[in-house]
Protein backbone atom coordinates (compact mmCIF):
# COMPACT_ATOMS: atom_id res chain seq x y z
CA UNK A 1 0.00 0.00 0.00
CA UNK A 2 1.00 3.55 -1.07
CA UNK A 3 0.19 6.09 0.77
CA UNK A 4 -2.58 8.80 -1.10
CA UNK A 5 -2.48 13.06 0.17
CA UNK A 6 -5.61 13.25 1.75
CA UNK A 7 -6.77 15.70 -0.81
CA UNK A 8 -7.36 13.19 -3.32
CA UNK A 9 -9.87 11.03 -0.75
CA UNK A 10 -12.68 12.81 -2.02
CA UNK A 11 -12.79 11.04 -5.61
CA UNK A 12 -12.20 7.50 -3.99
CA UNK A 13 -15.50 7.93 -2.14
CA UNK A 14 -18.11 10.82 -4.26
CA UNK A 15 -18.79 8.35 -6.89
CA UNK A 16 -20.29 6.46 -4.54
CA UNK A 17 -18.61 2.89 -4.20
CA UNK A 18 -19.94 -0.12 -1.78
CA UNK A 19 -16.98 0.35 0.49
CA UNK A 20 -16.25 -2.45 3.45
CA UNK A 21 -15.68 -0.66 6.92
CA UNK A 22 -13.78 -2.08 9.45
CA UNK A 23 -14.02 -1.84 13.45
CA UNK A 24 -12.28 -2.97 16.20
CA UNK A 25 -13.52 -3.45 19.75
CA UNK A 26 -11.22 -5.48 22.85
CA UNK A 27 -9.10 -6.61 20.21
CA UNK A 28 -11.70 -8.19 17.84
CA UNK A 29 -11.68 -6.72 14.47
CA UNK A 30 -14.61 -6.83 12.79
CA UNK A 31 -15.61 -5.69 8.97
CA UNK A 32 -19.12 -5.18 7.01
CA UNK A 33 -20.89 -3.45 3.71
CA UNK A 34 -21.48 0.19 4.02
CA UNK A 35 -23.30 1.96 1.19
CA UNK A 36 -24.54 4.88 2.85
CA UNK A 37 -22.05 7.34 2.73
CA UNK A 38 -20.68 11.15 1.31
CA UNK A 39 -18.04 13.18 1.53
CA UNK A 40 -18.55 16.43 3.47
CA UNK A 41 -15.40 18.08 3.37
CA UNK A 42 -12.47 18.31 0.58
CA UNK A 43 -9.32 18.62 3.38
CA UNK A 44 -8.70 17.21 5.77
CA UNK A 45 -11.53 15.10 4.09
CA UNK A 46 -14.40 14.42 6.12
CA UNK A 47 -17.07 12.07 5.92
CA UNK A 48 -20.76 11.22 6.67
CA UNK A 49 -21.83 7.78 6.81
CA UNK A 50 -24.47 5.46 8.20
CA UNK A 51 -23.99 2.00 10.08
CA UNK A 52 -27.26 0.85 11.53
CA UNK A 53 -27.34 -0.16 14.96
CA UNK A 54 -28.53 -3.59 14.31
CA UNK A 55 -25.47 -4.23 13.18
CA UNK A 56 -22.46 -5.46 15.04
CA UNK A 57 -20.24 -2.86 13.98
CA UNK A 58 -22.26 0.19 15.66
CA UNK A 59 -21.22 -0.90 18.97
CA UNK A 60 -17.65 -0.36 17.98
CA UNK A 61 -17.99 1.70 16.09
CA UNK A 62 -19.32 4.21 18.85
CA UNK A 63 -17.56 3.31 21.50
CA UNK A 64 -14.14 2.99 20.08
CA UNK A 65 -14.63 5.85 17.47
CA UNK A 66 -12.33 4.62 14.69
CA UNK A 67 -13.11 2.63 11.74
CA UNK A 68 -11.37 2.10 8.16
CA UNK A 69 -12.87 2.43 5.17
CA UNK A 70 -11.73 0.04 2.93
CA UNK A 71 -12.51 0.12 -1.17
CA UNK A 72 -13.29 -3.08 -3.34
CA UNK A 73 -13.06 -3.37 -6.48
CA UNK A 74 -15.03 -6.00 -9.35
CA UNK A 75 -12.87 -8.79 -8.61
CA UNK A 76 -13.99 -8.73 -4.90
CA UNK A 77 -18.00 -8.48 -5.60
CA UNK A 78 -19.18 -12.11 -4.14
CA UNK A 79 -17.12 -11.15 -1.15
CA UNK A 80 -18.13 -8.04 -0.21
CA UNK A 81 -21.62 -9.44 -0.12
CA UNK A 82 -21.04 -12.72 1.94
CA UNK A 83 -19.46 -9.73 4.31
CA UNK A 84 -23.26 -7.96 3.98
CA UNK A 85 -25.11 -11.06 4.66
CA UNK A 86 -23.31 -12.26 7.90
CA UNK A 87 -22.53 -11.08 11.26
CA UNK A 88 -19.52 -10.54 13.43
CA UNK A 89 -21.80 -11.54 16.25
CA UNK A 90 -21.38 -15.10 14.54
CA UNK A 91 -17.94 -15.94 12.71
CA UNK A 92 -14.75 -14.21 12.35
CA UNK A 93 -15.18 -12.87 8.54
CA UNK A 94 -12.03 -11.87 7.64
CA UNK A 95 -10.74 -15.69 8.02
CA UNK A 96 -14.21 -16.82 7.05
CA UNK A 97 -13.58 -14.95 3.56
CA UNK A 98 -10.16 -14.77 3.40
CA UNK A 99 -9.82 -10.84 3.54
CA UNK A 100 -6.06 -10.40 5.37
CA UNK A 101 -5.87 -7.97 7.65
CA UNK A 102 -3.00 -5.62 7.80
CA UNK A 103 -2.52 -3.01 10.52
CA UNK A 104 -3.37 0.43 10.06
CA UNK A 105 -1.20 3.35 11.29
CA UNK A 106 -3.36 5.78 13.10
CA UNK A 107 -6.17 3.50 14.36
CA UNK A 108 -6.51 0.04 15.63
CA UNK A 109 -9.14 -1.74 13.01
CA UNK A 110 -7.37 -3.01 10.34
CA UNK A 111 -6.85 -2.38 6.62
CA UNK A 112 -8.26 -5.16 4.05
CA UNK A 113 -5.16 -6.41 2.06
CA UNK A 114 -7.14 -6.82 -1.24
CA UNK A 115 -8.95 -3.39 -1.10
CA UNK A 116 -7.77 -0.99 -3.72
CA UNK A 117 -7.94 1.81 -1.08
CA UNK A 118 -7.79 2.05 2.34
CA UNK A 119 -9.24 5.25 4.88
CA UNK A 120 -8.17 5.55 8.45
CA UNK A 121 -10.82 7.51 10.08
CA UNK A 122 -11.67 8.78 13.13
CA UNK A 123 -15.08 9.40 14.55
CA UNK A 124 -15.42 13.04 14.98
CA UNK A 125 -19.08 13.86 15.33
CA UNK A 126 -21.90 11.89 17.10
CA UNK A 127 -24.91 14.48 17.17
CA UNK A 128 -26.92 12.62 14.63
CA UNK A 129 -25.90 9.03 15.74
CA UNK A 130 -29.29 8.81 18.45
CA UNK A 131 -31.70 9.26 15.75
CA UNK A 132 -30.11 8.92 12.53
CA UNK A 133 -27.31 6.04 13.41
CA UNK A 134 -25.50 8.60 11.16
CA UNK A 135 -21.52 9.99 12.03
CA UNK A 136 -19.08 12.27 11.00
CA UNK A 137 -15.79 10.78 10.38
CA UNK A 138 -12.50 12.21 9.47
CA UNK A 139 -9.93 10.70 7.32
CA UNK A 140 -6.67 10.53 8.76
CA UNK A 141 -4.41 8.19 6.76
CA UNK A 142 -5.40 7.02 3.15
CA UNK A 143 -3.45 4.22 1.56
CA UNK A 144 -3.50 2.89 -2.58
CA UNK A 145 -2.78 -0.34 -3.81
CA UNK A 146 -0.91 0.87 -7.07
CA UNK A 147 -0.91 -2.63 -8.45
CA UNK A 148 -4.44 -2.33 -8.90
CA UNK A 149 -4.98 -0.44 -11.87
CA UNK A 150 -7.87 1.55 -12.86
CA UNK A 151 -9.99 -0.86 -10.25
CA UNK A 152 -13.36 -0.57 -11.13
CA UNK A 153 -15.88 -0.01 -8.17
CA UNK A 154 -19.55 -1.36 -7.44
CA UNK A 155 -22.61 0.48 -7.03
CA UNK A 156 -25.02 -1.03 -4.92
CA UNK A 157 -28.81 -1.02 -6.44
CA UNK A 158 -30.45 -3.27 -4.26
CA UNK A 159 -31.28 -6.85 -2.92
CA UNK A 160 -27.27 -8.19 -4.40
CA UNK A 161 -27.70 -6.22 -7.50
CA UNK A 162 -24.84 -4.00 -8.30
CA UNK A 163 -24.25 -1.75 -10.99
CA UNK A 164 -19.98 -2.32 -12.22
CA UNK A 165 -18.10 1.09 -13.27
CA UNK A 166 -18.64 1.26 -17.11
CA UNK A 167 -16.18 3.84 -19.50
CA UNK A 168 -14.36 7.14 -18.15
CA UNK A 169 -15.65 10.19 -19.97
CA UNK A 170 -13.98 13.50 -19.65
CA UNK A 171 -15.84 17.32 -19.77
CA UNK A 172 -14.01 20.38 -19.62
CA UNK A 173 -15.37 21.35 -16.29
CA UNK A 174 -14.27 24.08 -13.40
CA UNK A 175 -15.94 21.57 -10.72
CA UNK A 176 -13.94 20.41 -7.94
CA UNK B 1 -43.65 11.36 -15.25
CA UNK B 2 -44.92 8.17 -13.39
CA UNK B 3 -45.10 7.65 -9.48
CA UNK B 4 -42.50 5.56 -8.10
CA UNK B 5 -43.30 3.72 -4.45
CA UNK B 6 -41.22 5.86 -1.53
CA UNK B 7 -40.46 2.25 -0.63
CA UNK B 8 -37.95 2.18 -4.25
CA UNK B 9 -36.45 5.69 -3.59
CA UNK B 10 -32.78 4.43 -2.15
CA UNK B 11 -32.49 2.13 -4.89
CA UNK B 12 -32.36 5.26 -7.23
CA UNK B 13 -29.51 7.24 -4.69
CA UNK B 14 -27.54 4.56 -3.16
CA UNK B 15 -25.53 4.05 -6.04
CA UNK B 16 -24.16 7.48 -5.96
CA UNK B 17 -25.42 9.18 -9.23
CA UNK B 18 -24.68 12.80 -9.40
CA UNK B 19 -27.85 14.53 -9.18
CA UNK B 20 -29.27 17.89 -10.13
CA UNK B 21 -31.07 19.84 -7.28
CA UNK B 22 -33.68 22.44 -7.78
CA UNK B 23 -34.77 25.38 -5.20
CA UNK B 24 -37.07 28.20 -5.62
CA UNK B 25 -37.32 31.25 -3.78
CA UNK B 26 -39.61 34.52 -4.47
CA UNK B 27 -40.76 32.51 -7.35
CA UNK B 28 -37.75 31.93 -8.90
CA UNK B 29 -36.06 28.54 -9.63
CA UNK B 30 -32.85 27.41 -9.77
CA UNK B 31 -30.79 24.58 -10.31
CA UNK B 32 -27.34 23.02 -8.94
CA UNK B 33 -25.16 20.23 -9.45
CA UNK B 34 -24.70 17.88 -6.21
CA UNK B 35 -22.78 14.85 -5.67
CA UNK B 36 -22.52 14.93 -2.12
CA UNK B 37 -25.71 12.65 -0.70
CA UNK B 38 -26.60 9.75 0.79
CA UNK B 39 -29.45 7.66 1.87
CA UNK B 40 -30.10 7.62 5.77
CA UNK B 41 -33.59 5.68 5.91
CA UNK B 42 -35.37 3.04 3.71
CA UNK B 43 -39.09 4.14 4.01
CA UNK B 44 -40.34 6.78 4.49
CA UNK B 45 -37.14 8.00 2.30
CA UNK B 46 -34.50 10.39 4.42
CA UNK B 47 -31.24 11.58 2.48
CA UNK B 48 -28.57 13.71 3.96
CA UNK B 49 -26.89 16.40 1.49
CA UNK B 50 -24.27 19.09 1.64
CA UNK B 51 -25.25 22.20 0.17
CA UNK B 52 -22.03 24.53 0.47
CA UNK B 53 -23.07 28.01 1.43
CA UNK B 54 -20.86 29.27 -1.46
CA UNK B 55 -23.23 28.17 -3.67
CA UNK B 56 -26.42 30.36 -4.48
CA UNK B 57 -29.06 27.59 -3.63
CA UNK B 58 -28.10 27.30 0.03
CA UNK B 59 -29.73 30.15 0.96
CA UNK B 60 -32.91 28.85 -0.71
CA UNK B 61 -32.73 25.97 1.07
CA UNK B 62 -32.41 26.59 4.27
CA UNK B 63 -35.00 29.21 3.99
CA UNK B 64 -37.73 27.71 1.71
CA UNK B 65 -36.71 24.22 3.16
CA UNK B 66 -37.87 21.98 0.13
CA UNK B 67 -36.00 21.43 -2.88
CA UNK B 68 -36.66 18.77 -5.68
CA UNK B 69 -33.30 16.01 -6.39
CA UNK B 70 -33.53 15.35 -10.10
CA UNK B 71 -31.19 12.11 -11.57
CA UNK B 72 -30.21 12.83 -15.13
CA UNK B 73 -28.83 9.91 -16.96
CA UNK B 74 -25.36 9.81 -19.36
CA UNK B 75 -27.36 11.93 -22.40
CA UNK B 76 -27.19 15.13 -20.25
CA UNK B 77 -23.77 15.00 -19.18
CA UNK B 78 -22.51 18.29 -20.74
CA UNK B 79 -25.64 20.23 -19.12
CA UNK B 80 -24.99 18.83 -15.76
CA UNK B 81 -21.48 20.53 -16.25
CA UNK B 82 -22.85 23.58 -17.29
CA UNK B 83 -25.18 23.63 -14.25
CA UNK B 84 -22.17 23.29 -12.23
CA UNK B 85 -20.07 25.57 -13.40
CA UNK B 86 -22.37 28.21 -13.22
CA UNK B 87 -24.38 30.31 -10.44
CA UNK B 88 -28.20 31.51 -10.29
CA UNK B 89 -26.78 34.39 -9.33
CA UNK B 90 -25.92 35.02 -12.66
CA UNK B 91 -28.33 33.70 -14.90
CA UNK B 92 -31.54 31.34 -15.52
CA UNK B 93 -29.90 28.18 -15.72
CA UNK B 94 -32.96 26.55 -17.21
CA UNK B 95 -33.14 28.45 -19.82
CA UNK B 96 -29.70 28.77 -20.71
CA UNK B 97 -28.85 25.47 -20.77
CA UNK B 98 -32.73 23.88 -22.23
CA UNK B 99 -33.86 22.87 -18.90
CA UNK B 100 -37.82 22.02 -18.54
CA UNK B 101 -39.38 23.25 -15.36
CA UNK B 102 -42.26 21.31 -14.17
CA UNK B 103 -44.26 21.60 -11.34
CA UNK B 104 -43.90 19.60 -8.61
CA UNK B 105 -46.97 18.07 -6.56
CA UNK B 106 -45.59 19.00 -3.03
CA UNK B 107 -43.48 21.37 -3.02
CA UNK B 108 -42.49 24.77 -4.74
CA UNK B 109 -39.08 23.90 -6.38
CA UNK B 110 -39.54 22.58 -10.19
CA UNK B 111 -39.05 18.94 -11.22
CA UNK B 112 -36.47 18.78 -14.10
CA UNK B 113 -38.37 17.07 -17.70
CA UNK B 114 -35.32 15.73 -18.72
CA UNK B 115 -33.87 13.84 -15.79
CA UNK B 116 -35.35 10.18 -15.62
CA UNK B 117 -36.28 10.19 -12.04
CA UNK B 118 -37.60 13.35 -9.35
CA UNK B 119 -37.58 13.61 -6.05
CA UNK B 120 -39.65 15.87 -4.16
CA UNK B 121 -38.04 16.79 -0.38
CA UNK B 122 -38.36 18.92 2.43
CA UNK B 123 -35.78 19.96 5.00
CA UNK B 124 -36.38 17.94 8.26
CA UNK B 125 -33.17 18.22 10.16
CA UNK B 126 -30.79 21.54 10.04
CA UNK B 127 -28.37 20.22 12.86
CA UNK B 128 -25.61 20.00 10.86
CA UNK B 129 -26.48 23.00 8.27
CA UNK B 130 -23.95 25.61 10.40
CA UNK B 131 -21.07 23.08 10.67
CA UNK B 132 -21.32 21.11 7.35
CA UNK B 133 -23.54 22.41 5.18
CA UNK B 134 -25.29 19.11 5.61
CA UNK B 135 -29.48 18.78 5.23
CA UNK B 136 -31.68 16.00 6.72
CA UNK B 137 -34.39 15.71 3.72
CA UNK B 138 -37.21 13.65 3.60
CA UNK B 139 -38.48 12.20 0.01
CA UNK B 140 -42.55 13.03 -0.16
CA UNK B 141 -42.88 12.05 -3.49
CA UNK B 142 -40.64 10.39 -6.18
CA UNK B 143 -41.41 10.69 -9.57
CA UNK B 144 -39.79 8.62 -12.76
CA UNK B 145 -40.31 9.10 -16.47
CA UNK B 146 -41.14 5.43 -17.81
CA UNK B 147 -39.71 5.92 -21.48
CA UNK B 148 -36.15 6.09 -20.28
CA UNK B 149 -34.87 2.27 -20.22
CA UNK B 150 -32.35 1.64 -18.17
CA UNK B 151 -30.95 5.38 -17.79
CA UNK B 152 -26.99 4.90 -16.94
CA UNK B 153 -25.98 7.28 -14.68
CA UNK B 154 -23.05 9.58 -13.95
CA UNK B 155 -20.64 9.19 -11.22
CA UNK B 156 -18.42 11.94 -10.04
CA UNK B 157 -14.26 11.79 -10.21
CA UNK B 158 -13.52 15.75 -9.78
CA UNK B 159 -12.30 17.72 -12.20
CA UNK B 160 -15.20 17.08 -15.13
CA UNK B 161 -14.22 13.55 -14.79
CA UNK B 162 -17.18 10.94 -14.82
CA UNK B 163 -17.99 7.45 -14.62
CA UNK B 164 -20.76 5.98 -16.51
CA UNK B 165 -22.84 3.01 -15.41
CA UNK B 166 -21.26 -0.12 -16.82
CA UNK B 167 -22.99 -3.64 -16.70
CA UNK B 168 -25.26 -5.09 -14.12
CA UNK B 169 -24.61 -7.97 -12.02
CA UNK B 170 -26.51 -9.76 -10.14
CA UNK B 171 -25.31 -12.04 -6.68
CA UNK B 172 -27.72 -13.46 -4.21
CA UNK B 173 -27.92 -11.76 -1.61
CA UNK B 174 -30.24 -10.97 1.73
CA UNK B 175 -29.40 -7.49 1.54
CA UNK B 176 -31.63 -4.83 1.11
Amino acid sequence: MKELPLSKVYQLLEPGPVVLLTTARKERANVMTMSWHMMIEFEPPQVACVVSNANYSFAALRAAGECVIAIPARRLATKVVKVGNSSGRDIDKFAAFGLTKMPAARVAPPLVAECFANLECKVTDRRLVNKYNLFILEVLKAWIDPTQKNPKTLHHRGYGTFVVDGRTIKLKSRMR
